[in-house]
């Protein structure tokens, strides 16, 4: 039995769940909302935020958290069907590097201004989004974005020629931003046909279909030909 | 040849500079400061900030950016000698959610504000630093350092029984802190006697002998027996 404690527009939680849904493994959700987790989740998962992995196994629960330690253990076994780490060394660490990239630079200067605002702020009823801050994160958005599309230009993937836990990481920290209508898709060639790709995919279809009360999504968020 | 380009004070530069000594690899150390880097370094290093790992290979030349690519592709040899990864899955996994936890939640919570007061504006000319911005950083690491007690108390090393990656990820922040004298180590007794361990081991001797113009660090910083 595996269980996966997630919030839906938190871009770790969805990296979690892609990287199971592209290893074809089974899993059920229970939803926790990081501003205000529960007694047992907190009881459960030291680190206090989703999200959080846990398997019973013949010597007990695995528990397992933060987005990063979770994706590379559902990859960690090379040589299995549905890789998400490709065969090199010098590849793998590429892969790694655009993880981390996502993970700290990209969560820390966009997410910390646009997700926080509009998501946490709105949420947990501390206030309105603050305009100048939503201004700083858009800023950084676009200057990250020109170096995701340079990047795209010479390789298929984020990481290089296959899909990867990088792929995982960048869809689901696009895909969050999307669902804020925050992407001018248009404006973003070489990054929308990426995109185009990966939300085709049956591991991105659980996402499409989240809906978190009191904030829609706009049309083209579920629709693969946007 | 193999050569890290890396600042002396940079927790980030401190686990690369610690997993290539633990793996006895050799190389050679160019410095780069972070907030002014030279243009040559641009042009090879994309993320433009140290640690920046390089190697000449047969069929060219690898560059590996960001500690967390640099750490796991050192590592990156199961079954080689002085393995920084445990065996199982599920140990990597405790490895993996301890260093990025150093890497995100640590770097954010303490890093962001006392290096960053104390050593990047001093450094780069920008101010005298703001002792209400670190009073805050200081409140946090208690915070953390309790947490790394916590752990400690069941555990030898950071994430389990062995010594990894997660051990070098705490060692590279702690000492920077120390350099800069901020930690009252007779306060945690537990973290003390890990710290000591850790200090012991060849592969941070090197870190101990840094000396950065203008900042000297206190006398216990490079003594064993602290």
């Amino acid at each position: 039995m595996r269980t996966l404690y997630h919030w839906p527009l938190d871009p770790d939680s969805r990296q979690a769940r892609l990287a199971l849904a592209e290893k074809k493994l089974k899993f059920k959700l229970v939803q926790v909302t990081p501003w205000a987790p529960e007694e047992d989740f907190l009881r459960l998962c030291t680190e206090g935020v989703p999200p959080c992995l846990t398997e019973d196994t013949n010597t007990g629960k695995t528990v397992i958290s933060t987005a990063r330690a979770i994706c590379e253990f559902v990859a960690d076994d090379q040589g299995s069907r549905y890789p998400l780490m490709p065969n090199t060394p010098q590849e793998r660490a590429e892969v790694r590097r655009m993880a981390q990239w996502f993970d700290v630079k990209f969560a820390g200067d966009v997410n910390a201004y646009i997700l926080s605002e509009r998501i946490e702020k709105s949420f947990s009823g501390t206030g309105a989004p603050d305009p100048a801050v939503l201004r700083v994160g858009r800023e950084h958005m676009k200057f990250h974005f020109e170096y995701l599309s340079w990047l795209l230009e010479t390789r298929d993937w984020i990481a290089g020629s296959s899909l990867s836990l990088a792929d995982l990481a960048a869809g689901a920290h696009l895909s969050c931003l999307d669902y804020l209508d925050e992407v001018n898709w248009d404006k973003w060639d070489g990054l929308k046909n990426w995109y185009q790709k990966l939300k085709s995919r049956p591991s991105f279809r659980p996402l499409l279909a989240d809906i978190v009360p009191g904030l829609r999504p706009p049309r083209h968020y579920a629709d693969l030909d946007f």
